[in-house]
């Protein structure tokens, strides 16, 4: 076993501290990787406050991960010592269903094993990426480009395929209109990506001040929804809505803004129910659907696009040590738009 | 212009009661067809008593029409003196818009004229089926085959139509697990149509006495969704369920029902909101969606296949004199499932 320095929290109502683990031997198909960088994502903050009621303790949090290659078992094939490489929310699935099969691990209809706050194959509970190393069978770790800058890289593997997926299920493409609602750690990622994919990016936000952040990151048009007449002057426009926020909000406000077959996807997920109005989709054959994180394959197809089209996070570098108080900024939206540890912090 | 014997409510809380209308000289695509039956489609009710608030009177409701051609303009090539026809809820369009160009009047981008209770290009208001004869152009006018027993045809135009779209346009398909929420004047179609694709189909309602009727209309499976655990048995089991239930009911109930990819479509519209959980969609990347008739290309194609199945509506023939008994009955779901009026009965 390799003795592996982590940050995890044992109670839900805990601050994060140092914190000693145990990972495996590589095995014949395992990568062991120096983790570098690991984005913080608002999903760690609610399994660590256990908000989802399926919290494991002690739990270390964390599965926007990329590093470097240090071992490798006898039979992998496809990556090298030295190499860069990523981990994201998935580290297993059963490898044997229909959704496995068809690469959509995170569908798992076995359940899929999660970086943290799984237990794995082995009866053990998994730990994620606030830590110093990670050993992962190949087949559920992503290479990762030399090109882009490796500390915006880390939120793609989860903030990125969360967007990605959807936009690429639903069929976005060049001429669309699409709107996404939120600017935060997913709607910075949607919007690049959308814009990317050759859409016309309309954000919707409840704030004036993402709006000159919104049109410096590839949208066209900002609307402030809470401005008197805004939606209604939006009416039929979307062909696609990508919702990405995790605080109660109305979906039914949303629904009119899409033309004939358009779709709405929610990636956030409010704790909260929310009322829609069967007439708003019936009159226009409107769509709501929604979407978690990806599999392996497309988060791969992910991780080349952005390379290809220079994409990464905008990020704020802390300290491992910083943790707490960056949970805390996260609660008051305080983040632009992703606050990544530099895990080097937690090797001294 | 032709005078034409109708039956019409004069306001939002008065009877139906006789009442004479005139119809156009057939124009050179007119098709003029003697009214044999229409069926009494709940939505008749809802705009006789302008629960949607947007209600013309006096009104002709009826919507679900089939007769015989008596008359047709020099330019008509499609139909001839002495066939059956068929009228469904349009009786144009604007024919230029996307919606339209792709066969989807139902969803015309500048409105489509219904069959009653909208203003047609005229400027007049358009009178439904409660009536001995209607003219219409061609194009929304369908054929009807002699095979069938033409009164049970009649539903098929509107309920038949409903039910028929949202099965293909989701693909619904041999062995198939699907769900019909509501076994009601929609519902029985929806029974018969799906069970006719192949799918292997259950009945979701909340009274026992619809347990023998929805096998004997081809569900292999019924389950009373008011039985303790009940739902829980069918945990990710179908991959389409339809919903026609126009009564509030709580749509989240139905979502963890579905497959990962699997979709609920509402074709029956509760007037008040229904709240839904972003979890349940988002775990399974399930959808919720919503179906509007269909069009014109698709009912005939609809009209052909349940041709082709010999497929009908269940109905009750009534005459004309017996529509506000009819309407009282309709609201306590005391109808197997759908009324016909024998408009025979008002020529005398």
């Amino acid at each position: 076993m390799i003795a592996t320095k982590a940050f995890a929290t044992p109670a839900p109502d805990a601050d994060l501290a140092p914190f000693q683990i145990e990972r495996r031997n590589p095995g014949p198909h395992d990568v062991q990787i120096e983790i570098l960088y690991c984005g913080v994502c608002h999903s760690d903050i609610h399994q660590a406050r256990n908000e989802w009621g399926n919290s494991i303790y002690p739990m270390v949090p964390g599965h926007e991960i990329v590093g470097r290659v240090t071992a490798i078992g006898d039979h992998v094939k496809n990556f090298k010592v030295g190499e860069l490489a990523g981990v994201g929310c998935i580290v297993d699935s059963c490898r044997t269903c229909s959704q496995c099969s068809a690469g959509e691990e995170q569908y798992c209809e076995n359940g899929m094993t999660g970086t943290y706050n799984s237990i794995g194959k082995d009866g053990l509970p998994t730990y994620g990426g606030y830590s110093t190393q990670v050993v992962v069978d190949e087949k559920y770790t992503l290479h990762v480009s030399e090109k882009l800058d490796l500390k915006g890289v880390a939120p793609l593997l989860c903030a990125g395929i969360t967007t990605y997926s959807p936009l690429r299920h639903w069929k976005v493409s060049k001429g669309q209109q699409v709107a996404i609602v939120g600017l935060g750690g997913l709607g910075h990622m949607g919007v690049k990506l959308a814009a990317a994919m050759g859409a016309e990016v309309t954000v919707l936000s409840t704030s004036d001040s993402k709006e000159a952040d919104s049109k410096r990151l590839g949208a066209t048009h900002f609307v402030n929804t809470k401005k008197e007449g805004s939606m209604d002057a939006l009416k039929n426009r979307f062909d696609f809505i990508l919702n990405t926020v995790s605080a109660p909000n109305s979906y039914d406000q949303f629904l009119p803004l899409l033309k004939t077959d358009g779709a709405m996807v929610l990636v956030g997920a409010p704790p909260e129910p929310s009322a829609i109005t069967g007439f708003n989709l019936i009159m226009q054959r409107r769509t709501i659907a929604g979407s978690l994180i990806g599999g392996i394959r497309e988060t791969q197809e992910m991780l080349d696009f952005c390379a290809e089209h220079n994409i990464t996070s905008d990020v704020e570098i802390i300290p491992m040590s910083q943790i707490n108080e960056a949970y805390d900024r996260i609660m008051k939206g305080d983040v632009k738009y992703r606050f990544v540890i530099d895990i080097a912090s937690l090797k001294d």
